[in-house]
């Protein structure tokens, strides 16, 4: 679960609210101008996106809030002991590893080993997979950033429907200041929500595709080195490259 | 049909004129500040491309709205069928294939293998056409982009040309709310004709771009993996890393 | 001639004039004004580009009016024939037609095809003149498009220049709408100027030199083709990815 | 320590200060809109960056004010020296050094080049390292970029907030500049926040990550040339290219 | 001498106070506004960059508008004249050339080739050479560029300090329109130095930089030829590329 998604969402609205004032919120709630930015923004990503991808960005957006990354740190170790496994008794006994694990990456690229894959085609293989993962995450980061980037714009073109209508009916000047107020909400949620919702969604979309395909180059890596009978050792140290050098613990020193 | 640009288009339109309310709709119609905006980013546009390039942007735009793209799902069981009639019957036994196939890029690349061309040759042929494709893609997408750029401009530009005659006629002060109104309009027509249609469709048009060239080159490793005699069963494996995970059925299974 | 230009900025201008409307349009005439936007932006051309270069801007935009770039579509057709003629009568038969051609970059690469040049020599003298040529037209629509930044920042400072000398003279309030409106001018200026003639002719001298390099790039291929003594056939299929496949028309068939 | 940051920052304030006038900063103190601009800008960093990316930012701050980065012209005739050392007694006379030395990027490379790995094992690894170096600094930079991108849009919530409460409120005219002031304040925190603090900052750590790279990239040069037995003098030769002409001294002139 | 920088800045400035009168050139004087802005922006410089670097830009500044770069016609006669004597006399017969020649990068180009150096090692050390020339001159440009984009920021946050203080203080009407003139002169300041000095200045150090290192690599890829033993009439050749069709003048013809 991604605490720190809902801190800053829940915290920031907080936050705002406050400062508000509670009895000043009521002037904030407007449904129509909600409606307006939200359901404009929404029109016009149905126009960018096929409507397949647009449903499949839900999936990418709960996806961040539940997503759990593997740690380059658990997985080092795994790999210099499947190496060790496969230096002594063979690369056929990574059969019962291959089969159990719960990452199919993983199981996939062993599996292609088990099978005798030249070590070069094991690596074209995996690198495209991990290409295309990149793209598709790509694609769910992109989409929230183009939401974001929506957003803003019909919220100022809700301000400009409320001018217009504003200034078309001049005739009551005590009405002129809320007027004005109803107009700039749209803006106010256009803004909102897109640096405090989407814009930063985008970016943690982003900074979550690339930790997972860091782990997948890892991987890619290990299982390379492994097909080609490398040393565990040196495994290890090709591996720690990864890590921060203060997180590196050798398992042989 | 692309449903989701038109009810993109329509819905969006649809809410802002619910939001505005049928009473109000005609203080936002008018036909002089529409052709203002949009003959304004016409003529830019005419500065910004050959002739021959905006009228073919037409066509392009159609095809956004009409185009069917075809999916890997059902491409790769078909060359994976080809690849087991090539290694069966040899490649020649494609020739009936590839006369009767409907997509023109896949009948090349066959007949290109069935006359014997080196694999390193179509790959070269198959994937400079990709890369023309894509090329003329952009530039439409591009074409797009930029009307939805200048849109905006010339939003604001009418809105300066409403402000200074207004400036310059404040004699009657009950006419100048109306008058901030009208100068405002080209704004809205600017901001609403970019944000609605231009810039996501030009977003549409990029995303059908790579969609269909990422089903080229599934082709064009397809072709190039049966021009060299590749096992079937492998060529579906290199073609599945197109497809998400879950959607790789193997027909070996 | 490049007729879209003018039709383009003429028909632009035509548009926003009677928008305005003959009897208004004095409100929008000031030389003071144009000087200011114009001469501005021209000064801050002088400071980042040296003055040899803004004067060869003059030719580069004489050009974008009165280019005439050749059609892929009409030179393939002349390649093959000189693939042909090369194949049938030898290269050195090529030697007459590479003293009548009226295009100096196929004449010389034809010229050092005729010297017994290696392909690979070829290949590289030829790319790196479509490199040079690609350099000074990116320059040249660069200008134009630095020259259209400056211009609504200019048009801006127009602005608050006005601004400030009406707030400074605030005594006689019928005096304040026509100075304000006059502020304006300078950023109509700029905003028009940029927006309808020098970012789109930027946007074509961009589109303009991808032409004319394809073409260069295609006689490139072409010309180290017939160097290598390949099929005239097998040159054809190779220069028809240049075009769109329903232009494609073999003189085999 | 860096001393140009703490100028740039003390003074800057400092300035706006004296700008200000002592008995009008009062008017500039506002914590609630403070709280406003960098808690909102805070909270949106926690959307867009992992919890535990958030923290060692604090770190990477504190290393922005700290950091001292080792200049070229003193590893140079280091590197010189350890290359005449194992010219003339044999590589192994580097173990001393590679124990001592406080850089262990230098301790890494010249331990590996004593183990007698291949020049291009020690190339391979040594870029790699530097690579993901570079991609840590990266995103340090990146997050204070991103939290000056968030102040100044937060920064305009704030002010439409404070403008909405105040056209709701309009009964008291006397009151209407005051509360547009404190509704402009928050503009002025996320403007000042960002240009002062944050996106300089964001410019100083890729400054500084750029000559830290630039170090570890001369390091790997010389180390590689080390292993392979390369002659000092063309050593240094090759490491003065790192460097300004005129602050190149030869060890050997 | 740089003429044209000193036209457009001098020039720019000219038309301006032109525009605004010299009866009221008084009301854009103020130097705290001018201190606050250039200030502000020299504050944020230093936070950005080292100490060091910002005392380089002077130099960096002043090399804009004294600089004089070598033109590829003068230079290339005289590389195709030290390849003939080259082939005649032998190698050797250049050490002359390179002790007295006054540009210390086609000396020490000329002196590897003379010490017997591989062509593949020349080209690798000017190339490296050339890269961080290069680099050098990004930084400068960089620097000039980052300045013209604070300026404007730190006139806005001018501009907003002096709304908040002339809302503070709204008692004397007829004081408004003065203090307000006042609060937008930061922003005046802030545009006018960025867009007619700064950003143009960093404009023309990239025009500069490639120029100049257009040249380098000429010279490089003369060098090159020279050690290669290429024949003078080939050389001319190869480097005519750097130059316009219509400059290029054979000494052979």
């Amino acid at each position: 679960m991604d605490i720190a998604t809902i801190i800053g969402v829940v915290g920031g609205l907080a936050l705002i609210g406050v400062a508000i004032g509670p009895a000043q919120l009521v002037y904030f709630v407007s449904v129509p101008s909600f409606l307006l930015v939200v359901g404009g923004a929404a029109a016009a990503l149905f126009v960018n996106y096929p409507l397949s991808d647009v449903i499949a960005m839900i999936n990418v957006m709960k996806k961040t809030l539940l997503y759990k990354v593997q740690s380059p740190k658990e997985v080092i170790p795994q790999l210099v002991e499947y190496a060790s496994t496969a230096r002594k008794d063979g690369i056929l006994a990574l059969q019962s590893v291959s089969k159990q694990g719960d990452d199919p990456f993983l199981n996939k690229g062993l599996q292609l080993a088990i099978d005798g894959a030249e070590p070069q085609t094991i690596l074209k293989i995996l690198e495209t997979e991990v290409e295309y993962i990149r793209e598709r995450h790509r694609i769910g980061a992109e989409m929230a950033q183009t939401f974001g980037t929506y957003l803003p714009a019909f919220g100022m073109i809700g301000t400009l429907v409320g001018l217009v209508l504003m200034l078309q009916n001049l005739d009551d000047p005590s009405s002129i200041g809320p007027s004005m107020a109803i107009a700039l909400i749209t803006t106010f949620y256009g803004a909102l929500l897109a640096n405090l919702v989407f814009l930063p969604m985008a970016g943690k979309l982003k900074k979550r595709s690339a930790d997972e395909t860091l782990v997948k180059e890892l991987l890619t890596e290990g299982i390379v080195s492994i097909a080609s009978g490398d040393n565990p050792r040196i495994i290890e140290q090709k591996l720690h490259v990864f890590l921060l050098p203060k997180l590196r613990e050798s398992q042989f020193d």
